[in-house]
């Protein structure tokens, strides 16, 4: 049996932040990390041996739209994910869950699964939990998430405390229906914003004794407080020897707080998305690089800045190609942003180990200005 | 003064086929060769590192372009369009000629230059041999071209001859007005496909001793056969001791053609775009690999290229790629189609150079099928 062990380096004195390390079939996971989302096998727009100049040490790829596109049969035939992408690092698959609840009017919820129709061609489909299972073992990542029935912010406190068990009765059938052992299968505890169902659902989940834990159903509408006041308590009733991760989370100031609270692990579109929309994050903030006011603009993205986009483009050629329309414009916007989220959560490793992490951020604070 | 020597270092025995080095201040190219296009100051999605790794010597520019977005005073600003987009190696620009004669309806001909209308916003502008010449000292290439009228095919006897009569009056003032000795600007040939005026614009043109000489107008819809029929006349009426260069010919087989009939310099978007649709150049010819045929073909796009793209990926993969319309799609076609135009004009030069020209060129056929 592959051992998904995680070895806890660091615990911060003054806060829960923490230091660790995953060990997966495809190596190490350094913790906190920040996971570049790779939704249809490739994170947009960049090569694996970007990501990896970047510093990424795992992406997230889809399971929903691989499924749909280009089908896990024919990813299995190409020797898995890893092989079919030319990414020889760690991946995570999600279930699915998200992406299928998000549908709206386009699926239907039963106790054995949920009947979808996809996005792209109308077809019908059915996820239970036994189906995403196969799937997920024939992508074949690394680590694995259980299918889940993720709840819309507001929810009803009967319509979370449904979903949640529901949750939990699908994570047992993930959990028996999973067959590789070269593959950690992560639960997801849910339970909206209501206290005690999150304490049920962390109760339940981690009962079921995964190699780690997700925390779904945040980051979907509730203002950021509410989301920290989750993690304030819930954080503390997951086991301390497994990761930790904060599903779809990924906006700076939401990693940094997040850290904080004992989260391991964060994934997020935004950087990737805004990149491609013309704005880019630096130390003091974001910035609207499509802006006239950069046309003449010849520095750097960042001057603090040592990523490839930083080193050789100015932000008057980075707008240029932008307006243009050229996708080097979106490549170099995506580099850097990436390359920020991922400097930024080794900033806050260093920062933990060297027993600073509140002084780290209260300055990243200083300067990017929000809290 | 800058020298703009060219070395013929080899003249086959059996064709006109010939082995060149041309100095310019960003480096020595060597001859035959094929000129990426990086029309807005950027070969379409593809970084510098690349465009190096693939082979690139020199790559080409278009004012028309760069002169409406970002504007040739704003590149000036930047230092230069080599600074602008971090390209070390030579450039050579257009004249905007071709691009402002397309325009069609939008552009009205004076014998002062010639008036048109923006294809970005409608807004009014007018580009003289004058002008031209300033934007391209702005732009800072190292080979410029002279302002042409550029005659679309067919074309009457009547209207060819006042092109060719106004391009050579054009490129005396293009000559008289270009301030920069470290760019070297090259005269266009005109006349359409009528060999008497073919050889009054070659006389003309010549007399006028550039550093080199294109041969415009051609490869604008008349049949292969009939290009080839001007080359053939053409090229011996230009001198021996310049570069000759071929205006917006890149097809595979119209290289080979080219080469065996004197032609020095190539450029076309051709690889490029039709790399952006999904097809791809291989030495058996044309793959459309969109099509459903691949979607389980795990090999690469080709079993002999040595691309970063053949080495990496399979059909299987860029096809779903292209399909989910990921960027890195095109990446991956544009770099493979430049790598094979690239390594086919290494692969002529060492021919010419060992005295095997016309067998490569048989064997280019037998596989790519077609002449």
């Amino acid at each position: 049996m592959v051992s998904f062990k995680f070895e806890l380096i660091k615990e911060d004195k003054k806060t829960k932040a923490r230091v660790g390390r995953f060990h997966t079939p495809h190596g190490i996971i350094e913790t906190p990390i920040f996971m570049p989302v790779g939704t249809q096998a490739n994170v947009k727009s960049l090569s694996p041996e970007e990501l990896k100049e970047i510093g990424a040490q795992i992406i997230l790829s889809n399971t929903y739209h691989l499924y749909l596109r280009p089908g896990h049969i024919l990813v299995e035939e190409a020797g898995g994910l890893h092989k079919f992408m030319n990414w020889d690092r760690p991946i995570l698959t999600d279930s699915g869950g998200f992406q299928v609840f998000s549908l709206g009017d386009l699926r239907t919820v039963k106790e054995d699964g949920v009947e979808f129709r996809s996005h792209i061609d109308g077809s019908k489909h059915f996820f239970s939990p036994e189906k995403v299972m196969e799937i997920e073992n024939a992508l074949g990542a690394d680590i694995i998430m259980a299918f889940d029935e993720c709840v819309p912010y507001p929810c009803d406190y009967e319509y979370a405390l449904s979903a949640l068990r529901r949750t939990t009765r699908w994570a047992e059938r993930c959990k028996a229906a999973h067959k590789r052992e070269d593959q950690a299968l992560f639960g997801i505890i849910q339970g909206s914003t209501f206290r005690d169902l999150r304490e049920q659902s962390a109760r339940e989940i981690t009962a079921l004794d995964f190699p780690g834990y997700a925390i779904g159903g945040l980051s979907v509408g509730e203002p950021a407080e509410i989301m920290y006041e989750v993690l304030d308590y819930l954080t503390p009733l997951m086991p301390k020897d497994k990761p930790r991760y904060l599903m779809g989370v990924g906006a700076p100031d939401n990693v940094v707080e997040g850290v904080m609270r004992g989260v391991d692990m964060f994934d997020c579109v935004l950087p990737t998305r805004i990149a491609r929309n013309g704005t880019v994050l630096t130390k003091k903030g974001k910035l609207v690089i499509r802006n006239a006011t950069y046309a003449r603009d010849f520095g750097p993205l960042d001057e603090e800045c040592g990523c490839y986009t930083c080193r050789n483009y100015s932000r008057a050629y980075i707008r240029h190609l932008l307006k243009a329309n050229e996708i080097l414009g979106l490549r170099l916007t995506t580099i850097h942003n990436l390359h920020f989220l991922l400097t930024l959560v080794k900033e806050i490793r260093e920062a933990i180990l060297e027993d600073r992490f509140l002084e780290f951020r209260e300055e990243f604070y200083e300067h990017y200005g929000k809290i």
